[in-house]
């Protein structure tokens, strides 16, 4: 059975280098701190020293960081992974970051003698634990079918989308579409309210109709409640609706909901709702 | 067994009348056109002279009109539901009316010694004839106990909402959101498009995330094939969100993603695609 | 020299009045409470007991009313204008209607033998005062001709704009175009007062351009200082931008820019600014 | 009487370099390409052979490039101004840049022993032949003063804004309410037309009340004429308001007028209007 490397074990990338192990594949790994790593070799993992050390010896390296600067520094940094990759080994990135990003360490791990692909993820804690994450693949198509036996116990779904930037604009999106979603659900539930309507009833109808979908019955029960605990921050959606606006901008497509929304988001964010969880523009809305 | 009467047979009354009978009520019927009622007698319905004549009758009587005029007239013209009404007996209608229309004929029912339950319905042909509409019931609370046991057998979800008007409000609430749904959901494909990515691979994202939804399942693949036949038509779905702002307007909710998405939609109007289905917005959108 | 009647002393309408006595005309007076009919006896007019009254004497007869309810009364009302005119005599309606208000009384006007002019004014109290009042008239061309040496005292600038409707039309459209200066000026010193900018250098940097405009700087000068007494009030505003934004609907004009504005005035009016001056959508703007 | 340096020979740079000559100033100048230095030598100019010749010998130094690319490379390239300033002689540059390059700019004039002031100007071709642009200053006090008699030479109004990066913003204010005013004007001239009024008669009644702006009164004609001869590029006045919406966003500012104009004016390039002139936005208003 093959094996893999992986660099990067916080919440998300430890949930999901243990569904490896789960599923029989060997795992040499790192991470920043420790004990995250101890936790893993508990569950019969290796541990290398450095993102070079698991670049060096494994054919496939995932790597889940928090942010662009970590996976820079990661990728590129002194005894990253492209001072360890070479003969065609693989780096997957599943990280979220931008496409200059994506673009750069692309470029390293090519020039290290390593192919890269990039695979972004749409989900959180809780799929990544279940191993039902979307993973958004681009990038080095035969690295993409090397890895696909391991990012099919991590996902529910893979997708390889072309060439590298593909899956970061994918992302964006999708997020944009759910930010719009999250904008007019608010909308429908402070007008329904100021008009005389009981909020769990507005909840009850759209969850029977063909707009039926999990965010709203989730976020819904929590919001009537007044439930903002985070989930996915506020100020990231925000972040994700101006990156998606300027997108726009770059193709010359207009986005007139979608810059509303943005426009919400961001009178949430002024209100100081910005790490609160992205549904609490419903507060913002109703004024 | 309870029997009912049942005014107005055309697509969707025909359909919703079947299942009465299919349930085993015995149903009283009147259409303005007879051949309907030929339909509707070989499945062993009795068939009436005037909406006044089934309301003299029948305990209680579904209307299902087809737009405001046509509701206020079975209601209050000449041998209407009005001149058969009274002793209490109910008289429940479906049509899917504002407002004023609505109080108009619940007073005009009252005053003739009736009761009056509005009863607008979410959902369209298909659920009508499958019985899985979502019944927006709202006035006499004593009339929809009594009419329960036909509401059930038209709908898979009935909910009582209060006083009359709230049954009206809340179609408009849920209609609002879903052409703000279907806004953002246009301006995604178009910048997944614009931005090289493929539709389907967009769908398929959506689709297997927290936003998955029947609406962008089906209609999105209707959409990328440029089939926009009609089942909820543009202009009324325009309508319903100007209506939607003007409720926001008299109880002081702004509605910035809904004011941008009946632009769009007017947008479209403009463009010509008033009676194509609503989702040919996205036509409007691509530019 | 001419005579005219004038119905309708309230701030504007006294004004006005004053201003055709001023130039020499003779003018017979009414006005529901006396002691305003008083104030205008002094300086020469002559008084009469009812709108009929003042219609069955005058060639032409000027209105200004405070509302289409008021209009509607004082023209069709026991007693009113309609009771009065006849053989050609004229009928000049001043005050600020809806369309279907001003068709109604034109009708009414015409069918009692009397001729009808619509002619809403652009401007408040000070431009009432001094007879620089700019004049919006639509409907009868030789009634229009025949008041031009009035409307000339009472206006700046006097406008014929073809049919019934015209006048009421023209205001919305100009009057929408204030709202969404204003808006489009408060976000620029909302802006610019984050970004560290002194707020009047911002209002001296477009007092030089070709932006140039009384509007932004008189009201500049005072919004900066917190200053909202009411000129025109900003719920009216919000009523004005919501008419015109159904105006587009009624002739598929998509309007994005007064969309949002109407939403932002919205906002504020929900914030409890409705019977300030319209300039204090600012506070609703910065948040 | 003092003497200054000019570098940057274009149509708004040679205009302005004149109205110094005009005015008495000694002026050495510069330009990539020798035919303009040649015309303004005609009118007494002394002729350098590089940005640093300049800058050596100038107390003061203008400049005036065409974009952040060519401004950079004037000071910072190769015999640019940053290889001849020294000993607290100036450079002013007049430049529209970002916030970014002029920091760059300033940081680079400061280390060589300069001082460095910004002062982008508003105001295009003829009000820099004519010498009444507004300049919008900002960074050292001190050359602001030293700079100031020219400054006077060249605009009708000169603003000390504060520090580096203050004259960049409120010019992005500045231009951010330009195109919110051009997009509800738009806006109303477009539904006046389908609601069957005259464009001159709109015009004409908004040129008597308290909007009364040149800008108005300029382009509306041309407009109503179909004239959309370049003047300010529509393309760049898309990019200042895609910038003045970042600017909201840095610092959580909501625009929701902003960016209903934003996506307006990308709708017009997205039409092919990019290279016309900003009030081209009209047709894609229209529709």
């Amino acid at each position: 059975m093959q094996s893999y490397g992986f660099v990067g074990l916080g919440i998300m990338g430890s949930a999901m280098a243990k569904n490896l192990l789960k599923a029989g594949f060997g795992v040499t790994v790192w991470n920043r701190s420790k004990e995250k790593c101890a936790e893993l070799a508990a569950l019969g993992a290796s541990v290398a020293v450095s993102p070079a050390a698991v670049a060096a010896v494994c054919p496939v390296t995932f790597g889940m960081l928090a942010d662009p600067a970590a996976a820079e520094e990661v990728a590129l940094g002194p005894a990253g992974i492209c001072a360890g990759i070479g003969d065609g080994r693989g780096y997957v990135d599943m990280s979220t970051v931008d496409d200059v990003t994506s673009r750069t360490i692309a470029a390293a791990v090519t020039a290290a003698g390593g192919r890269y692909l990039e695979a972004p993820v749409s989900g959180s804690k809780k799929p990544a634990e279940d191993g039902t994450l979307v993973i958004l693949a681009a990038g080095d198509r035969s690295l993409y079918d090397e890895a696909l036996p391991g990012l099919e116990r991590m996902g529910k779904k893979c997708l390889f989308l072309g060439e590298t930037g593909s899956g970061a604009r994918m992302k964006l999106v999708v997020n944009m579409v759910m930010g719009g979603m999250m904008a007019i659900f608010c909308e429908g539930l402070a007008l329904g309210e100021k008009a005389g309507l009981d909020p769990a009833a507005i909840l009850d109808v759209l969850g029977a109709g063909a707009m039926a979908n999990p965010m709203f019955a989730i976020k819904g029960g929590l919001m009537t409640k007044g439930n903002y605990a985070t989930n996915f921050p506020l100020k990231h959606m925000q972040k994700d609706l101006r990156l998606a606006v300027g997108l726009g901008d770059a193709v010359a497509q207009p986005l007139f909901a979608a810059a509303a929304a943005n426009e919400l988001f961001k009178r949430a964010r002024e209100a100081g709702f910005g790490e609160e969880d992205f549904s609490a523009v419903f507060k913002a809305v109703r004024g």
